[in-house]
């Protein structure tokens, strides 16, 4: 089979594979469907995962179908249109148990990371029954991409994390990918107002067609001033940090309001500086959060009712067979004005 | 009346003072039975804080009789016996409102502060009917007094803020007064270990004798693998941070458990490193605040019912005419053996 292959920092390529093979009694084999690119890929590119070796099989996103199933797998059956969850779980482990899957003992994020990922046109997925969801008849393909990792993150790391609520007012630092899928399900909890802050007015003006009530330009010199102006001088009640570098970490500690909730949606490759000399008094809680994808099923049921539209996420499509130049197209995001891109297996 | 003024970075002195007047209808005077010393106070003394200016009268804690009230106090009357909380609060703004007394418009921390306090004779208090507890009868003096900071401050900032459970592992670092009034209230919870750790041996002996299941001395170079081998290799699911140092802060990064809780409970003078490169996966949560006061009642009760020893906390009795030795003694609380001080006025 065809895969992307992580072969070193800066380099990877479209290689011929062996099929993947049950390993285990709780394995299925997935036929590829339609798979992603994601931020954290670009993250192993750069050599910022030493975890991921090269020689991996990257991706933890998409959709496929059942071939193969082992003796253990109750839920699934060959034929089967599965959504595959980017965190694998047992079920079984302390953590899986208290709903914490992202830290399960045999799984969390392995797959494209510590074992061979989606962007291939099979994959091989470990604790089957509790690491896939089945799709329902009539959900869109492209729409549950999104549910594999995107939009658990940007709602589970996000909102839940940024205790986003009723009249609140919130900022979300950062209007790529996860700061708009944390845009799209803040809006499930109705806040007064909802600010993005980005450097790039493009994705500003996306951002303000996916429902913020407010847009700054991070260069603005006047920010602080303007937050604090739309916020009855206090700040925000949730900050949103959603590009995972000291800069912004600092835009959430500068903006948050006496009683908020700071959530770090980023992912962060070095320490920040935490103002606890003034933080200290001001009754603030920070949450940070490998995404468990826990969420997923009431993500789904939300797409159903219509009170989520993922495809909004979704600018530009590829074959797998062109999947360097869908990196290439991501890579270069801001440029290109892409979001998500599709891979078709 | 004598008073006890803060006259510069590291001056201190008994004066003469004029008695306190009422100044707003919801005012009282209080002559001030019993009162005691903060670590608070001493960063005063240091310069730390320098919205206490020069010329304050100190103290924020304390319990006395109502000598005169203003027209709009409708829940005390002079004779009344009360508890002074270190916060005074308006009830009626924003703030105070949701719960959040801390950061009332027109009160918060400003005994000993931002106006007069309690290291007097008499002190005046402001939104005297939300500021001031009755005390009930049979309920021993000194234990009250600790119910004005102390007590509150362990367990909101400490242990609620911390997420102390049934069957958890607790560590607390940093075994000063403020640490174990959390350690006192963490019992509470009935947490499966309250894991204390501190550079003084003498101030880990206390407490063991307060309900510690283990004690470990900071400058233990087997302290993380200490503490591992206690909680099955994962860390603390609730570290207490309960000195106000980086180092300290740092450790409870070190020591958490994914999904665990931080409570910052000390008081930090300078920013710290949060080490976000690997706590942005590891699903915790940090919390904040100056202590609201609003469990006071909880703690008056838990005192009545036997639940609640604070006359443990108490290792030192001076007049107020002494109370420049009182000063002395807690300044050097380690050496002394100090915990808290009770001044009778």
């Amino acid at each position: 089979m065809k895969a992307l292959i992580y072969r070193g920092v800066g380099d990877i390529a479209l290689e011929e594979r062996p099929d993947p093979q049950l390993q285990a009694p709780g394995d299925a084999v997935v036929r590829v469907l339609k798979t992603t690119l994601c931020g954290t890929d670009l993250h192993i590119i750069k050599g910022d995962v030493p975890t991921c070796k090269p020689g991996r099989i990257l991706g933890h996103e998409g959709i496929g179908v059942v071939e193969q199933v082992g003796a253990a797998v109750s839920q699934f059956k060959p034929g089967d249109r599965v959504l595959i969850s980017c965190i694998s779980a047992c079920g079984k482990c302390d953590f899986c148990r208290k709903g914490m899957t992202s830290h399960c003992r045999t799984g969390g994020w392995i797959l494209g990371h510590l074992i061979d990922g989606t962007q291939a046109e099979k994959v091989r997925i470990p604790h089957a029954d509790t690491s896939l969801y089945p799709i329902p008849a009539g959900v869109d393909d492209e729409a549950m991409v999104m549910l594999s990792d995107i939009l658990p993150t940007g709602f589970e790391c996000g909102v839940l994390n940024g205790r986003v609520q009723p009249g609140g007012n919130v900022a979300i630092v950062g209007a790529g990918p996860v700061g708009l899928a944390a845009l799209l399900t803040a809006q499930f909890y109705s806040p007064a107002r909802i600010i993005m802050i980005d450097l790039d007015d493009n994705r500003l003006e996306v951002a303000r067609r996916f429902g913020a009530s407010d847009c700054i330009n991070a260069a603005d010199s006047q920010l602080l001033e303007k937050v604090k102006a739309l916020t009855d001088g206090l700040g925000v009640d949730s900050a949103v940090e959603a590009v995972g570098v000291p800069a912004t970490f600092s835009l959430c500690e500068n903006i948050i309001a006496p009683g908020g909730d700071i959530a770090v949606l980023g992912v962060h490759g070095t320490s920040v500086p935490l103002h606890l000399e003034r933080l200290w008094s001001h009754n603030i809680t920070l949450r940070t959060r490998l995404v468990d994808a826990v969420t997923t099923p009431l993500l789904l049921k939300s797409v159903q009712s219509g009170k989520l539209d993922p495809q909004q996420l979704i600018t530009h499509r590829f074959a797998l067979a062109d999947i360097l130049k869908a990196y290439d197209t991501f890579g270069k995001a801001a440029q290109n004005k892409a979001l998500k891109v599709i891979i078709d297996a």
